[in-house]
């Protein structure tokens, strides 16, 4: 299999799950301390993550949780963030111009920081409270700060049964996800290699994996034009533009917005002759049960796009490391 | 002037300006009860302007606000909404579906509804709390929602001299930008009408703008494809597809987060050959001070894009007023 090393990924994997002593460490401290808000604060990737975050926790939760795009409250602010709030963010380099100066900000408004800076030597790094260093996983590291927000508030009860089968099962099952669709993968990437434009539908805590796969991986770096719709959104203006040869792929989830993609992908086939459905359901993960396959639908998803991914790049010769203006250029 | 009865368009801003005493009545006592947070719900349109209402408050309350998508509040939920919860919709005919049952859930949560509920003998009009008929407008009642809870908060001091301004010059100030914008309008239509995709770029509350002009016109009305990006975003993906002919128009507006959209606005001439910038401070908005214009970049851009639109109409021999499927087909 292209750009696919089991061990590697078992281990990134568990090693991501191990964070969680370390983290919970963190949050029950804040918990015991007292705290206001929670802010999920990111741009490009990492805001489609937070997105993510806070669809998962809307699910369950009564903490009162949002979303912030650092360049957005840079320039309009949010007086929501202040004494008693808790900032959650993530970055690789911690070079991010607007992460650097959302932390500054955020820390001068009163919040405290929880940072999953990579680079621990980063002035980034410093600046937040507490710092957890490893590569990867991002997701995975969010829902870990999330479900203990939500643990320690009684919001969900499954915490210890979840996790123990995460422990145990989720490294594997991924794994297991990107063998059974490597098939599809080359076979999606060769239908799909030259489209003009592909737009990609998705829900719940698919939708950040809809829009930042869009962005973040077809337009940065297959250089492929893409939209990026939500499922609910769909019905609403964006349908009337598909026809018969539209490349359209719906991502559906098993979460509780499953229904509104299931929507999409039942109407599809009417007007459209160009349609991809990609279903977390039709993938086994072994050892989870039923009801928490949600909780993990978008790395699921992940696991599926890796596999298109890696045979896209191959085919279209076009490296996925290579930017035409990304820090390249000043802006 | 194609599709302009400026007389007509006079009277309706002014109409609608003329709704500020009965939003005050429901306002006031709603804020003399006493509430917990402000939940604009929306679906499509209404939840683009339900963005932009969320972002004008983000510049001065401390309110807890968010807007909540309809069908992603019948899925998921949001266990905020609840006790004590002020609900604000927007409708045209009263049955959207997503709008009737989200209204009927948050009711069942013990929260209050404010509707702008046009058809008055719908179901819906009839199930919220308040309902104000009027038709068209809908940022502007919005906005005077908004506007009016953050007086009553004391955070918007300047409301007396901002509406004084308004009830006087706003309607007057439109019609002109419709105006200056028609020969500019037609140039655009004339240029973009056999475009295969558009990008749209915007912030601030030019972001709801971007979106529904991108989705809820040109995909919706005229069938055109169409990307819509934040400012903010553009930088972290969607940058790496933009090449000498890609048509990219950027909304630079005057509220807080106009340095968003003017860089993408500086950038884009070093890559693309194709961009366009609409800025309403190109915009003269007689009577209104500088420092209000921001509230309305929203409502002067539409007056641009209105003659963009009636070009493209009569150009393309697209009637706006046909769907494809858009409540054609069951789905």
């Amino acid at each position: 299999m292209l750009k696919f090393d089991e061990q590697k990924q078992l281990d990134s994997v568990n090693g991501a799950l191990k964070l969680r002593g370390e983290i919970n460490e963190v949050v029950d401290e804040i918990c015991k301390k007292g705290y206001k808000n929670i802010c999920w604060l990111g741009i490009g990737g990492t805001y489609a993550s937070c997105m993510q975050a806070v669809v998962h926790m809307n699910e369950k939760t009564e903490i009162d949780i949002f979303v912030e795009n650092a360049s957005e409250y840079l320039t309009t602010g949010n007086r929501r963030v202040g004494e008693g709030t808790v900032v959650v963010i993530s970055s690789v380099t911690g070079s991010t111009e607007e992460m650097v100066e959302g932390v500054k900000k955020v820390k001068q408004a009163g919040a405290q920081v929880i940072g999953f800076v990579d680079l621990e030597s980063s002035t980034l790094a410093k600046s937040v409270d507490y710092n957890i260093s490893y590569p990867l996983n991002e997701q995975l590291k969010f829902f870990m700060v999330a479900d203990r927000f939500m643990y320690n508030k009684g919001e969900f009860p499954e915490y210890d049964d979840f996790y123990k089968e995460m422990d145990k099962y989720l490294a594997e099952a991924l794994v297991e996800v990107e063998k059974a669709a490597d098939d599809f993968g080359r076979e999606f990437a060769e239908k799909h290699k030259d489209d003009a434009i592909h737009y990609f539908v998705g829900a719940g805590n698919q939708w950040g994996a809809t829009y930042s796969y869009a962005m973040c991986y077809w337009e940065e770096q297959h250089w492929i034009r893409t939209k990026s719709i939500h499922s609910a959104e769909f019905f609403h203006g964006m349908l009337e533009i598909v026809d018969r040869d539209t490349a359209v792929t719906v991502f559906v989830g098993e979460d509780l917005q499953r229904s509104l993609s299931e929507r999409v992908a039942k109407f599809l086939p009417r007007i459209c002759g160009n349609y991809t459905i990609i279903d977390t359901k039709d993938y086994e993960l072994k050892g989870i049960r039923p009801e928490f396959r949600g909780n993990i639908s978008h790395l699921v998803m992940h696991a599926v796009t890796q596999r298109i991914d890696a045979h896209l790049e191959a085919i279209n010769h076009h490296p996925m490391e290579i930017r035409r203006y990304y820090r390249r250029l000043k802006y």
